[in-house]
């Protein structure tokens, strides 16, 4: 009975190990679970709720842009996921292969799907013929497997959940037109949606996705001060049509190579969620993600019949516009239940008792700023409706202001390893441009140049590391 | 060049080869295609799009019952697939396994999931401790694989996609319950919004699902008389419970073993859905679950301009409650596209010209019936709805029609063995109930028992087969 109950224990300060604060977290919030399986990880309901919420609001935007949904096999032959020669290189360290099929060894090995690009390729290049084919818009929601050598649940397991977009294009002018939409696209939705914000930028050559031309990044902040990479774009140029014989007929008679691009967004976004709004107390989920939105705990005192069915009228008043649960436990006292949806993130907690009933009010109660209100039930609707967006708000808004006070700029190496040891957080320095200094700087700090910043990129001083000529300012962290 | 244009071929006639017509309409409608994988489709965004409306509508009945969603590891261990003997023995001959993660051998194989029993039960022996953990009502949404030696589009494929129900419940009593409830929430989903009448019934021991206690049924009939199983419903009884040892400490202080069900329909329905309304001008989509459920075709005539502005005009009001495009093309004359749309199975086609422009009207044409009316623009948002739901009606009545003319008693197992081969459709017939004449019936005519009925199964003469006492009367026919 021992494992039965280790995820009941309380949860570690995040001061003393943020490590062990993040699984702690996870666990008792019942987020996630350990599986029999190397790497893997079960998503439980309310984990798993974060994410049907978060598919539901990022579907409604690839739909509004033009996209549909489809979906692609999960195995890949290994003859095709060697056709691009970076790719392949990039991904058959980490590939799950199946060899055999019921008692019969297979006669070409079958990667399960690391990303999808080659088996799509391989069907575009069936599809697309015309001009008047194209653009191609299309998304997928999938399961993909990389093996891990070493995983944490959401942020880096060997099975996760995620979409990844695949469009042709006729010119490279659409291709980059839509690679730079659908970052704005992941912008958008993780600070509107996930209050997190983001640092919209390209990756460096060193850094790119293996086989596109360009990949662009939004980079979040962890509250340990290590960045997370929430989602990538990439302009894949002609490399996969040129190598998949994806061509089509232009109007003026020519057999041209499409430029394509992918994107994707993954489960790792729950793990950004925990890190960048968690606290001591557990989760703090944004209202518009939230599974449970609002939490409301019968005090019944002496009067719990009338307490009880007024908290379940309140609750299906309240349930068209808003997520809202009440808990009817009575094993547990209201104190342990306050600490428990405290725990869980639940954004706001409605509190009512006897008092309450008589005086027809309700006691709201922030997870974010811990702030009590008292309500009149007549006014509960609207003024739920205003408190989320106000707690939405302010989330966001504190989340910015630590990403800007733990991003700082430095203009020798002395700083900089200073900055990345004790400081943390992005560290804003002058680069040369050379894959030398930058892995250099890697090999030296396990910093990595999380993007080149759409804004602020000019150079103002020699590189960081080598004092040479800088071309860029860029943005360097520790990371997920 | 030849490969590129094979789906374009008109469609096989129904009664010359009808699985040819099935190939051939999905092929041409855009469902799905062929990948480079063995026995694995793409489903292509209007195929997809028909499972999205699927899941849509199926999730929230889930949801209204009180299921959640979660997600369980897609690889299984081939010890913990092993350990319930009945469940191994019906799945491992057509496991896909993994045998390499990057270049390393594994200590372990891996099953790609064929169902997710196994894994999901040693989860919940680890969560379920007391009484008051149940039920767990819990839902997957995933993709399987069953390495099928035949395989045909959505009916039978390597990977398909489907979803998995999984509870555990206090007593045998509510396990049965609530697998009766799970079996009726798929015969109203079936019936009402995908049109197919189902037969309710039970499996027979030999027909049961590998480690079940109980398999009910829901029982479709295709339009080349096969049956085909829509959905099934498990009464997992304590067998899986006794094996993974989930146990929970009961009120009475006693800990119990857990009853459970699982429950599942998948991609398969797609299938269904081609063959039970399907015609030789190809599709024909319930309104209800089609991607598109109204197509605007403009006709030009002399004043396209104004045509296309009235067209896109139509459109834009009636989307808030329809799903309705518009066909702009200019290369295609309007003749080719009401073609186009028949075979896609579009319910409803609005035809708009220059007259009706002028006149304020709209020709609307009915695919079920071809029926066309002439309807003013002010009235077409209620008309539309009107028709819609009388097309979805109709359907359903004359499916309905099709498996009452198509269902026919015998009494010998001459007139038995004379209808299974010549008039197909589902054979009623009294059985003594041992699974020897159940399976020498099968070995001589291809025909397996779909189900006992939960209606009309008071047998009413002796065995069709050995003549001994009957003990039911039950539905047979050839099946997918
Ligand atoms: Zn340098
Ligand atoms: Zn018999």
């Amino acid at each position: 009975m021992e494992e039965k109950n280790q995820y009941l224990k309380e949860i570690t300060p995040m001061d003393e190990d943020f490590s062990q604060w993040y699984i702690d977290t996870i666990l008792k919030a019942e987020l996630a679970d350990y599986s029999t399986v190397r790497g893997c990880i079960v998503f439980r309901p309310y984990g798993y709720a974060i994410w049907e919420n978060m598919q539901q609001l990022l579907d409604r935007r690839f739909k509004e842009t033009g996209h549909k949904n489809a979906y692609f096999p999960l195995f890949i032959p290994e003859s095709l996921l060697q056709k691009e020669a970076e790719h392949v290189e990039g991904f058959a360290p980490e590939v799950a292969w199946v060899t055999h099929g019921g008692s019969d060894e297979l006669v070409e090995r079958l990667a399960v799907r690391p990303t999808s690009e080659t088996i799509i390729c391989s069907m575009y290049s069936k599809w697309i013929k015309s001009w008047r084919d194209l653009p191609v818009l299309i998304n997928q929601w999938a399961n993909v497997v990389r093996w891990e050598k070493s995983t944490r649940p959401f942020l880096r397991t060997s099975e996760f959940l995620w979409q990844e977009g695949h469009t042709a294009h006729r010119t490279e002018e659409e291709a980059e037109e839509e690679t730079l939409r659908m970052l704005e696209v992941y912008r958008d939705f993780v600070e509107t949606e996930l209050a997190i914000p983001v640092i919209k930028g390209r990756k460096t050559e060193n850094e790119k996705f293996a086989g596109a031309l360009r990949t662009y990044t939004i980079e979040a902040l962890m509250k340990d001060g290590k960045a997370l990479q929430a989602g990538t774009s990439h302009n894949l140029g002609q490399h996969f049509a040129k190598v998949f014989d994806i061509q089509y007929l232009d109007t003026d008679g020519q057999l041209k190579y499409v430029w394509q691009t992918s994107w994707g967004v993954s489960t790792r976004l729950i793990g950004a969620l925990i890190m960048v709004h968690g606290d001591n107390k557990g989760l703090k989920i944004p209202p518009r993600i939230a599974p449970v939105q609002a939490i409301i705990i019968p005090i019944p005192g002496q009067e719990s019949e009338k307490v009880f069915e007024k908290a379940k009228e309140l609750s299906a008043g309240l349930n068209s516009r808003f997520r809202v649960e009440v808990d009817f436990n009575d094993e547990k006292t209201p104190g342990w239940k306050f600490s428990e949806y405290e725990m869980k993130g639940v954004p706001l907690r409605i509190e009512i008792g006897p008092r309450d009933v008589k005086n027809d009010q309700v006691v709201l109660v922030r997870r974010d700023t811990g702030e009590k209100m008292v309500i009149s039930q007549d006014a509960l609707d609207v003024k739920i409706g205003e408190v989320l967006e106000d707690i939405q708000r302010n989330m966001f808004t504190q989340a910015r202001a630590f990403v800007e006070k733990n991003t700082r700029e430095v203009h020798s190496f002395d700083e900089f390893k200073e900055t990345i040891e004790n400081k943390k957080g992005f560290v804003k320095a002058n680069w040369c441009g050379s894959t030398e200094c930058e892995l250099a700087i890697k090999d030296e700090t396990m910093a990595t140049i999380r993007c080149i910043p759409f804004e602020g990129s000019e150079p103002d001083g020699g590189c960081v590391h080598c004092g040479n000529r800088a071309t860029k300012k860029v943005i360097f962290a520790r990371s997920y």
